[in-house]
């Protein structure tokens, strides 16, 4: 009845690569279900393992193997890092990003209302200075990068943030920029358990 | 005297993992330099793998490893790719990637005038309507993936895309719109061998 | 610690003219809470008093008093009202209407889904290709009202629309524009209800 | 042979509602003329009587009947209210409003050549700098409400005005935006008499 | 009190080069003033010389010298050019050419009215369809030149004009595209006098 | 096989008029070819006597005429004049100016890449503070002369730009706009001759 997750073909897990499978597969022993991104970009399973590649780096931070990388110290929060996905999906019109990451965001911060806030307007959000500087910034790097310059990245320092996190914003902009587009081109559907998500106080899943 | 190639810290070849050192060192020989791409995203070790892996994902198409992935029987050759990747960077004002990926067009396509017609007004390049529908895509799909729907797919089929080109043309869009926004952030400056290659009859890189 | 409901002052109930307190004691009665936009605008009683007619007299649809006024049969339901609502406000980046609207139009369709679709993208919602006809002449009455002509007259009545319908469409969209702006000016917070409000299987309030 | 005065059915002047009538024979005997607006809104009266409480509210400005309203001590002149409406209606490309309120602003401020300054280029007109940075704000408030935020509030306060005075100079813009869109989809066509009005030396009509 | 007509220095009549004084006597007795742009592009003789010619070009449209151009025919009336001029300045925003251009274009088509509508919005305007198309294309030249293409070509052959009608409403386009921005730049200010000219009955000047 | 060099008839030499045939000649002695525009726009002779006379009145800049002519002392150079073009067609995408201008660009500059840096993004080119600041106006003339004010003047006079610099500034843009927009119509192409000119160290041309 309703639209498909995608409207190019979904692989069966049973015949993916063991790899993507198992990466599947525990995400959704821990989510409870399986993200609708997963089994949509699976359709092509070397780009999916570049995206969770890329993913991962910039969401879980991993040691990045290179010697002499500034330690950001302090950084960005991983609920944070949501809001600039939520922010700028929502700029891009993403339906899937704006509610599964949105989702993501409530749980990490606990805070039932914020993703609607940072998806429709973040000016209007309850969120701090600080958090505001970096999704202005988000949100001009996914409009207007080419006009970015020495004076963004003033403002930016003005309120905490290093390089490396100025980095991180451009990057997690950027990344999902990507997403959107794809999935924006092939009309992913979120799954239905991601619109309530957070938004209860005993949220079962993530939290 | 000239500006960096980036804002960010570059590391030294010598500094860096080995998986990304071979990497670099094996487009260098090749291509006769490095490109500063390479050594500006190494910064990141882990961002630039995964970015080399999607890029080869997407331009350089081998095996996806999915069984039943519908073979595209022709898809798009190596310099429709790179049109597509010039159209969007100019569009978002990138120029690391359109002085870059323009000169790879122009020694794929051997044809000297066509990267600065398609990065400038892809409507007056020489190329067919096949190729003038193609970028019309990527162009809506870098300005406003949200609006991209079946009448847009119908009218690329109309010019013999599958499905699975499509895909392609998204998927390279979404991808050097992430490449752009970095590039644009970081500033990264483009190699000056570039600005030459493939644009006087013997060119002794790529080609 | 939340923002305040508005940027400028608001009245306390007991101190409201007879008629309005009585009309937000009858919303509250029926709503289990007042909704910010009445304690908001009444700071402005003879303002707040044409805006509720106006409203009443798009969303309510009361004999005219007009005497051969056209009866449009059955003109818009009263949840493709407030997708209309959603999506231009959507577009308007107003806070205030998208969430107390967005629970409206989840109360009225029983779709707990449907707000935050129309809210970011209605062109991948759950809604039928007339509802789709409708909000993007929505749309283009908010973006671009002067570009309106006959053609989109035409595209509407081959989805059975009536020309007071359409009518209907326009005047939601013109007062939901006013409304998007006084609340982006003042800075009108949801009240915290509207954010889970017909989103579980049981919802206490409206429906 | 000209255009009618509204896509949509005209009523008689016979016809309408008493109170609808009464006042747009008052109107008629100041003026020497109907506008149409008040022909063309007649055909949903109930929405005509909502819109003229709304105009009255904020242009005729009565008391409240709130209490503790703040007076606005000055507030903005008969003049620079219809500056507000002729210049976000040039911006909005609403042919009847710019044509019906640029006759009352020349009217009123007694400057034939100001309708058409702010209607074209504000940043050109005779006004004061107070009146440049009131039309400013009025324009960002058509253009982008949700950008709104207290630089806005600071930079007119700076030049005078109060805050209910900025709530005036928002509610206009709001109003108008509503007008202009419903005038642009009815086609509503201005009343020859507008044209000239305030442009010659004795103006029989308003003045 | 008012405005001056340029930033820059206005020469006087008297210190002019002969054949730019006589062209500005020439204009005086003509108008019974001379228009403001003559005096202001007098600053720069050699500008206004080429300005004037290539006014000339295109809007006296005499024998080019050319042997084989193709008569157009009947080509564009001068009302038709002035609508042109008018309503690409209403979108670029230029009060001098605006206003200049609409009292020619009043006097031209002894319609009082026409001005106002073309400059606000041209859809609504008392044109025909021919002109309608014509206005369309104008003000695609004017804001997205680069996106026009053998489509548009076919749309105003479809209104029977000629291939040189098409090259006259681009150039008068372009060349008012020039006057505007330099009118903007200099903030040119039209003379008190184009206000009024064609809006009464016995128009003394041009007609 | 390529395109033809413009939609309209292009005359042949000897059927010109002489002293445009002679002008042309000129340039072809100097050049080594006829630069395209020179033939398409004779099409229409009278325009192109106009078009070159206001191009060599900006970009010649001989004696006006104009007894107390302000002498603008430094004023702009060759080379910063072609940046302008280049600049502003970038914005306008009009690969006949881009392409021919970069040329020039190239050859007074003696820098092989700083055209396209300038076509491309301005921001991120191998030029001064004070070039910046020029070509930051000549996009603002641009894409919103209408906005142009005051506080554009100060920026460049902080700068070190005397008005009459300004004025060339706006003049060359304007006039280059003017170009963009006739070329796009016509679809001019550029002479194969300028893709190259002013790459490789000796260039036989212009230098």
């Amino acid at each position: 009845m309703n639209a498909p997750i995608s409207r190019y073909p979904v692989p069966d897990l049973k015949d993916l690569p063991a790899d993507i499978r198992e990466r599947i597969v525990a995400v959704q022993e821990k989510a409870g279900f399986v993200p609708n991104v997963f089994l949509a970009l699976a359709h092509r399973p070397a780009e999916l393992r570049a995206f969770l590649a890329y993913h991962d780096a910039l969401l879980l931070k991993e040691d990045s193997g290179l010697k002499d990388q500034a330690a950001s110290g302090h950084g960005l929060t991983k609920g944070e890092r949501e809001m600039i996905i939520v922010a700028t999906s929502g700029a891009n019109q993403c339906l899937y990003c704006v509610v599964a990451h949105g989702a993501i965001l409530r749980v990490y911060e606990k805070k039932p209302l914020i993703a609607d806030q940072v998806a429709v307007n973040h000016r209007k959000a309850d969120i701090t200075p600080r958090q505001r500087a970096m999704l202005d910034f988000a949100l001009k790097v996914t409009r207007a990068s080419h006009e970015v310059g020495d004076a963004d990245f003033e403002a930016l320092r003005a309120h905490g943030f290093s390089d490396e996190d100025i980095w991180d914003i451009a990057g997690i902009t950027a990344f999902f920029g990507l997403s959107n587009r794809m999935a924006n081109v092939m009309s992913l559907r979120p799954n239905d358990e991601f619109y309530l998500m957070g938004r209860v106080p005993r949220e079962k899943g993530k939290a």
